[in-house]
């Protein structure tokens, strides 16, 4: 089956892929892995903004990761690898956090999760979450990924 | 020399390796490179918590450094890896820390000197150290890992 | 032409490798890629310190962020790998920064719009910019990459 075929058997539409906004692109392929720019949560095409233990509680924040994972597949529709995926390599989860918040891991569950949704057991990867002061734009969440890719 | 070997003629023990708590894995080895997890550092079973500059001292800070390479350790000998390590390729040291406190290489080296100690030059890697303000689960320090494995 | 040629016409001099200070190392290669550690921004020398959103304005975070890219080129030049260069792969730029700084893209711009003056469309990249509330020795911004290198 498609990885498109799967999204829509799992009901999952998958955003614009956000443009490139400077000198950086969006994917780079090169020697079987793609490298995938950090992507912010886009919700109906709105950026969930905020920090977890302030003002995004866990179940936004783990949506907002969701959203992260759904732009991470948009670019790589976009880049024309979304069937090419072997293997989701890595994710890095960066968290906008006071320092009191420590559930870095469920918030990025929500991108982990969608990950194992769509690709099965080639969706399993190594991740790291870390809290962080401050994002993009203000975003509660942003999410990169290495991603292994058949025949770049 | 096998890796287990050197090991125990180091005197070191290593943790149990800590379980996947979600849809994702500890280890992903793919192309060459095995990709570990973000590890927390677990010193007899106990997650060292706290930040630098705040309620960690140096000294602790460094030491839950190294338990976070050891986990790298564990992971990767639970993955059947341990002895096919090539090169550690490149750690990632994320400590959490004040505004103040700018010491992120002197903890880091902790898991940097372990890695000199068990693979000799094999073990000298690229690292990045940076200062967070918050981890999983409030742990000090947490740590990532790229490595080259042979033969995967 | 090469780019040490290019970087002379663009006027650039590329500053001295920083020497390593721990067991890691600037550039490790392998199976084709060189990850390069996290560079501080050394400008004539003199490391730059501060915070985005506290005492570094966006310009002076800028000229900060190419000053890494800049050691990211020395560094490459000091291990034999900058006429080697492929592609560069991707970049993770760290913004010290205060929780209300959230132009963490226009900062890391510093660092992409150099690799792409220097290397063209090789040097356009994948990226990962975020907000970091202390770096090493109070370094106002960190920049590491993944370049793809030839024949290693």
């Amino acid at each position: 089956m498609s990885v498109e075929a799967r999204l829509q058997e799992l009901g999952i539409l998958l955003p614009d892929a956000a443009s490139p906004v400077a000198s950086y692109v969006p994917v780079v392929a090169y020697g079987g892995f793609a490298h995938v720019s950090g992507q912010l949560p886009f919700i109906d095409g709105v950026l969930k903004k905020g920090r977890l233990g302030e003002n995004v509680n866990l179940p936004d924040g783990i949506e907002a990761a969701r959203a992260c994972g759904l732009m991470i597949l948009a670019q790589l529709k976009e880049a024309g690898l979304l069937d090419k995926v072997e293997r989701v390599v890595k994710l890095g989860a960066f968290v906008s956090s006071t320092p009191a918040f420590t559930d870095q891991p469920k918030v990025a569950n929500g991108a982990s999760d969608l990950m194992f949704e769509v690709f099965g057991e080639r969706g399993r990867h190594a991740r790291a979450a870390i809290g962080v002061p401050a994002l993009p734009l203000g975003a509660a969440v942003e999410v990169d990924a290495v991603i292994a890719i058949a025949g770049e």
